[in-house]
This record gives structure tokens, C-alpha cells and sequence, in this order.
């Protein structure tokens, strides 16, 4: 673990990524470090190299990222401590001198390629190219500095790149937020939001009433329930995980509900 | 509708695609076709332009894809009809005379990069770039004909395209396997395996119990859970859709369980 005095946190992607402004803006004094990927950013959690993880769990558009919690459970040493959600604003970026009328390839992430696909199908002359991050596509682009080339991603990216907004908030669908955990292995939670994540393993969940009932374990205590998304052990038909989101809880109301489960219940985090 | 003797089955990707292997291997005898993204697909299935749609669930790795099930929410005309998994082997794809040694590029869409992270990270001479689409990659060396560039993705593309299988199951994890529905807007039921998708809408979904008395009508009718995913309403804070698989149905019990439940529910499909 870092000292106190150098608190660090741990995001997925290049300098300049949504997941660094989602970070800075809930830890605005923590230093950020990119990892290539979910498994990198975990592991470096679990081994103290960072404070803090921002882990995505679920996007407005695509929904909950199962991958995100079967990691958590994966590191039994790790505990969520906060969460924050971020607003998604897709920007195009050009560099100094770029027209839209003079750009001829934009270049970003396939995704980002794909939330902005009006304001591409309105310039029909731009050639769109993939790139592995709409980050590290604005480094590229301002590096280049030819006003042909533009890179579609974060405004914030623009501003560390010495590239320019050319015009913002260019994705078709507006309500595009992203939910995301911080996680520690270590830190107590931040805020005492009243929430938890839990997971629960269930033999045979697939027979009438066992899910009713491990949630009747909740109503009973009335803990609210935020989120719920079921995993069947790689498809297998007869052991199921469910990961439960729930609120208006503290740790005594929570163990006792956990007790009346019968099946193995796991506790991700209350914060 | 396409008449009877030209059934077609849409699927999201280029031809050789992992989609489009699955639609053969459910339909062997429908012409397939592909589309740009998710919509663009069910837009086509909805204004009858195909036969069928194929559209993607659930990965074993990342999880349930909300997002196809929103798609079906949004065009209420649109049943599933049946459902398949296709297992996800990538391949290492290559022109002929290639050699692992003299390879200095492998392009592939940025997801089957991140899966194939062992065979790249062995081979640090490679030079990954990041294309749209695996079957788009495939096709594009083919064309190409330079045997120090290389494609990752399915085999069936490389067949298609005229390429060679230089390595077969590259990817890490060898259980990928992807659940997609098939829908139509017409057509039948193909199979009857007694199972139902149902989309159930709830007012104060997070108050406590309304989920588990939701559930209960399911369960005192004998129907089993096979998934379920939570959907906040653009993370609203009061109302929640549930996305359910059930099996063990027919109609009958199915409309008597809904009749029970306190908040809209609707039936994307009985399969």
C-alpha cells in the first residue's frame, strides 16, 4: 500500500480517459495511473500497487458489466468503498487551424465510432479509422498536427494533448452515464452511503422460488434491492451467482440476512 | 416478409463473422446477411427485410448484453423464436506462406486483441493494430496477400476468404461461448423448449420485497429462473425494468403468473 500522502488511484485506459475524469472527479487529490485493462487495474489493487481502482460496473446504454463483479469476487481481499457515476460527452477533437469542412479521417475507439454515428453519416467525406482508445487517438492526432485528422473523445483529453475542441457533446444518444466502483484493498469506505454488493451462489437456482427466497431475506430485514444480474457458472444448468445491489443497510442487518440464505453469500463491499 | 423458399437470417457483422457461423450452424439453409450494429439488424428483422435476426445475449465472459434486450423492449412487434450458443474459438489467420516467425503485424477488432493477450504478449515482435470488425481483418489480408501481416478471428473466415489457419484456438480462455436469440416478426416458435423472456416493469422496484413478490408469481406456478438482469430507467432512482428467462412454460401459466404481478409486463417471446 502507498503511504497516505501519496494516494493513488488505479483506472482502465490511456491518460486523458472518461474512467481518469470519472476518477479525478470523485478523488480530485489522488494521483491517476492507467492500466491496459480490467485485470491489470484489479490486480494492481489487490497487490497494494495503487490505493484505489475505479472499476466500471454498468453503462446507461450497454448495461451492467458482470465481468467487473466476477472480478471483485475473484479477489476476495478487495472491497468496494464508494461508487460515483459519470456523465459520457463525446467530443470532436481536431488540432489548431482544423475546420470540419477540412477534416478528411477521424479516428477513435469503435465504440465512440459507433455512439457518433450521426454526426458521421452527416459528413459522408470522412474517412473513420479504429483505434484501440479515444484517449490515446487525441494524443495521436495532436502529435501529428495535421488539420485533416480529427479524433473523437473526451474534452479533457483536448486540454492535456494541446489539442482543440472542435465541437462537443457529438454523440447521438445524451444519456450515456457510466456507474463505477471504487475499490481498495484496505481503505474504509468513504461516505457510508448505506450500500452494499453482495454475492450470492445458489445450487439449483434455477428450481421455482430459490432466488424468491434468498431475496425474501432481504425484504424481510427491508433492504432495499438497487441491482440484481444472475451468472450461471459458464453456462452450466444447475449453479447459479447472482450479484445483488442493495441499500438501507448497515453490517448487522446485512449479516442477518445473509444467514437465512442458503446458499454462499459473499459480501463485495458496504460503503 | 421474404417468401418461405428464401428465409434469411441477419446477423451483426461482415461475412465470415462469429455471428454469422452461429446463424449457420441454427439455420443451415437461410441466406445470411449481415448488418452494421444491433439496430441497423433489428430494424431489419421489424420491417420484415429478413427472416430472422440473430442478436447476441450473453457472453460467458462479459456477461448479459441489456442492451439486445432493450432493442426487443423497443420493437414490440419482435418475438424470439429460438435461442443457440456458439462457442468463440479466434484463430490465428495468415496468407499462404506465412510462418509465425515472419509475422510483424496482427490485426483484429480491439476485444479479440485483448483476448488473445498470451499468444501476443509471446511474441512482442508482432505488431497488434486495431481494425473494426475479426472477419473485416480476415478479409483484408487475404486481399492484401503479405505474409508478415496476420489476422485474428474465426476460421470460418479465413475458409471464406481464401486465407490459412496458422494457429487454431489462440484465445486465453478457452470457455467463450456467446447465447443469442434468434427473432422474427412473424414467424413461429421453432423448437417449443418451454421457455419465455419476459420484460417486467415495476414502480418502486427498490422498495423492499417488490422484486421478491414479482418472483413469487413464478414460483407458486412452477416456473424456473434461468436469468435475470436489473435495468434502472436511465438511472432513475424509482423506476425499474427486469429482464427474465423462464423455463418450464406454455402460455397458460405464463399469462396467469403475469396476472399476478403488480406492474407491466410484457412478453418478448415463448420458445
Amino acid at each position: 500500500m502507498t503511504s497516505p500522502d501519496a494516494v493513488t488511484v488505479g483506472f482502465q485506459g490511456e491518460p486523458g480517459a472518461f474512467s481518469e475524469e470519472a476518477a479525478l472527479a470523485l478523488l480530485g487529490d489522488a494521483r491517476p495511473e492507467g492500466f491496459r485493462n480490467f485485470d491489470a487495474l484489479v490486480e494492481a489493487v489487490d497487490a497494494g500497487r495503487v490505493t484505489y481502482g475505479l472499476l466500471p460496473v454498468e453503462n446507461s446504454i450497454y448495461g451492467q458489466i458482470a465481468r467487473s463483479y466476477d472480478l471483485l469476487w475473484a479477489h476476495p481481499a478487495l472491497r468496494i468503498v464508494d461508487e460515483t457515476i459519470h456523465h459520457v460527452v463525446q467530443a470532436l477533437i481536431g488540432v489548431a487551424g482544423a475546420t470540419l469542412d477540412g477534416i478528411r479521417e477521424v479516428r477513435s475507439h469503435p465504440v465512440a465510432l459507433e455512439q457518433c454515428r450521426r454526426l458521421l453519416d452527416a459528413h459522408p467525406r470522412w474517412n473513420a479509422v479504429v483505434v484501440e482508445d479515444t484517449a490515446g487517438a487525441v494524443r495521436e492526432i495532436a502529435q501529428r498536427g495535421d488539420p485533416a485528422i480529427a479524433a473523437i473523445g473526451p474534452a479533457s483529453a483536448a486540454a492535456r494533448y494541446g489539442a482543440v475542441v472542435l465541437r462537443d457533446n457529438v454523440q447521438d444518444d445524451e444519456d450515456n452515464y457510466t456507474r463505477f466502483f471504487l475499490i481498495s484493498r484496505g481503505a474504509p469506505p468513504r461516505r457510508n452511503l448505506g450500500r452494499a454488493c453482495v454475492a450470492i451462489g445458489l445450487l439449483r437456482a434455477d428450481k421455482p422460488g430459490t432466488l424468491r427466497d434468498a431475496l425474501s431475506a432481504f425484504a424481510d430485514e427491508a433492504i432495499n434491492l438497487r441491482s440484481i444480474v444472475s451468472r450461471p457458472s459458464r453456462f452450466g444448468p444447475f449453479t447459479y451467482r447472482f450479484y445483488c445491489e442493495v441499500e438501507g443497510v448497515d453490517r448487522v442487518k446485512l449479516d442477518r440476512a445473509l444467514s437465512r440464505i442458503a446458499g454462499e453469500a459473499k459480501i463485495l463491499g458496504i460503503y
